[in-house]
């Protein structure tokens, strides 16, 4: 029989995890470079040091933790992010860092020795929930993004990403950036209903789903909500939830997913017809040129009724990633292993953006999916069982000792 | 030729006030029992303390400036609110405070004695912006709030209403509310288009319309943007655009006003589908049932949208005030008092609430609007020409120092 992880062990750190930034209904509030997400990296760096881990942090609060191989070989990296949404769920990101946490306590249960080093790594605001855009930091390493950029973008209330970093004491130097990656594995909740649906144990996660993020500002006029006449009114409210719609029906009728998931209006008061809307619109496909064909029709139909109703808007393009296939040799790698311990599997894309996206342009890349209860993520209920967990990491575990192995490189 | 105010002396108060709590385009963020507020509270104690007042803080911190009469007979009243909108203006209730202060010192200008007292008032949180509802402290005084809801009202960071009087030191005793009020008087901005529209220099104010404010909260289901199917989600956002483009329709419809000045959801981030939406709905006209008809319509189409689309949906009824009729002697002395100086007069509703709504429960009362250019209120453009502001305060010194001039009372 083939090693087995904990269970066990990795249900406590999970649970242990799951007591940093609880709200209530079981879930997490743990946003990016928060006096939370401090206390989660100081608990997992120590956890780190215990398994005898030799850890580091990068400029962008990239945490790793390196066990070293016979050779000085390029290392297999594995891992996921701590941080969570503002009312996320207890698994998304967290499972795959506490689950490469585990591999490497399995490994020394095991006293293991592999040719090439293995890392574990905990990227920083993958979620993008409090600096946007996500996978910031993961994007930083695989040169997506300069480390300027990174340093200068704020939060709703105006702090800087770098002056957060150095608030939680989680700034660490460039040269700790990992570098010369023999492949990444990433495992992750689904955080949709196919794997639940189709009863299958593990999905071998073929690539993500392009994407591309925006903002729209409509401008309309404040005016007293007592005392102006409805035909008299700019109202940037009533105009935006119009937009909201069309949107809606354009995604449908194109088969895309688009969502309007944050919204600010200007000023906010009962008695004041809102003069100022700001709305970010998210948009996703397998099809880049599809995707961004319906965004055209987004964007026209947008500025048709903006234009309709005499008010002004502005669309900008926050942020745009293709879509992305993993690396075919390790998707096969993963699906192998999970056949050989009689789980079911389900080849599947990712629709939702994952750091594994990055890392899949500057190294070989795949990814483990084990299904969500109810399709359920970024929300409290968020769950996913304890055997899907077992499985999962046991896939991960062995298909990262397999890599470790061997001298040679991926294509 | 009729006694005068002193246009250029209170074009430097307005304009003083006009500094604290001042915000780009000319506009003022002063919101109630903040330190902008506190400020501005104590430039006007001073400026009344500077014109021989007797002034006096009662337990809801409404201020009071006392010019005794030659006997001691119950006062005449004149002000309004020196509070404003988050993006608000330099005109709305600040040039009915700083009039009344004008009032007295043309009085004490010109030596004028008069029979009976005068008292000028500032009111607590008039706008409603930071504690809903509005107009609570002359609402409190008229007997329509009770003293410890008004406590216990808190704003959106959870701070109290008595915790704030308290902090900026304007906490009085009960003992100061006034009593036994002669007759109450208020000039105001129009807020609104029809004076300027019909070129008109007065508008006597028959009345207010009545207005229900509501809160709808709409529960949907939080999901992950890139993952969940648009025919899987239960997206309480795009729900509640429906539901404000309903609102908008019925309101056109019956001609009412109706507007959805505060919205917000949660979790508020942009690769989340949003899972809960919390939106305002302020619905106003002149006649109650007209209203109360049309706001029951509103209601029931609310409803089926979120049934129809499987969403929970709660509407809860937070303020409502009837439509009132100001007292007609006063409403006749104020329009025979603006044609005698050769001003052209229109009668006309208030589409917004006021003071005076409640004070019209206590005592006979009437308000003189004057001219907005293109009808704008609650935002920073809000203006009101130098000539309508000294016509509006001349008007406001005779029919005060007329009024105090008897021993009778007004019926």
């Amino acid at each position: 029989m083939k090693k087995q992880i904990n269970i066990e062990r990795l249900k406590n750190t999970i649970n242990k995890s799951a007591e940093i930034g609880k709200i209530p209904g079981n879930g997490l509030r743990r946003l990016a470079l928060t006096d939370e997400d401090k206390a989660m990296r100081d608990l997992f760096l120590s956890w780190m040091q215990e398994a005898n881990l030799e850890t580091r942090i990068d400029d962008l609060g990239n945490m790793y933790g390196r066990r070293e191989g016979k050779e000085d070989l390029s290392p297999i990296v594995i891992g996921s992010h701590l941080d969570t949404q503002p009312n996320g769920g207890r698994f998304d990101g967290i499972l795959g860092v506490l689950s490469a946490l585990e591999v490497i306590q399995t490994l020394n249960d095991y006293n293991v020795e592999t040719l090439r080093p293995i890392e574990i790594i905990n990227f920083t605001n993958e979620e993008g929930a409090r600096f946007e855009p996500p996978m910031i930091a993961s994007g930083g390493l695989s040169g997506n993004f300069e480390k300027e950029y990174i340093y200068n973008l704020t939060d709703q209330e105006g702090n800087r990403f770098e002056d957060e970093l150095t608030r939680i004491g989680y700034k660490g130097k460039m040269k700790n950036r990992i570098q010369n990656i023999h492949s990444y594995l990433e495992l992750h909740i689904e955080q949709g209903p196919i794997l639940e649906n189709e009863a299958m144990d593990i999905g071998i996660v073929e690539g993500i789903q392009g994407m591309e993020w925006m903002e729209v500002k409509v401008k309309g006029e404040s005016s007293h909500a007592g005392s102006t006449p409805m035909h008299l009114r700019k109202d940037a409210l009533t105009v935006s939830a119009k937009m909201i719609n069309i949107i809606e029906d354009l995604a449908i009728e194109h088969g895309v997913v688009a969502t309007v998931g944050r919204l600010s209006l200007e000023p906010n008061a009962t008695n004041s017809v809102p003069g100022e809307v700001i709305f970010s619109l998210d948009v996703r496909h397998f099809e880049d040129n599809k995707r961004k064909n319906v965004i055209n029709k987004m964007k026209q139909k947008i500025v048709e009724i903006a234009s309709y109703y005499k008010l002004e808007v502005e669309i900008q393009c926050l942020w745009e990633v293709p879509a992305v296939e993993f690396n075919s040799n390790i998707i096969n790698l993963i699906e192998e292993t999970a056949k050989s311990n009689d789980y079911s599997i389900q080849r599947l894309p990712s629709g939702a953006g994952h750091d594994a996206k990055y890392m899949q342009d500057i190294a070989p890349s795949g990814m483990i999916f084990v299904p969500s209860v109810d399709g359920k993520s970024h929300i409290e209920s968020e769950l996913t069982l304890d055997k899907d967990i077992e499985q999962g990491a046991n896939v991960l575990y062995q298909v990262t000792e397999y890599l470790a192995r061997f001298e040679y490189s991926i294509q």
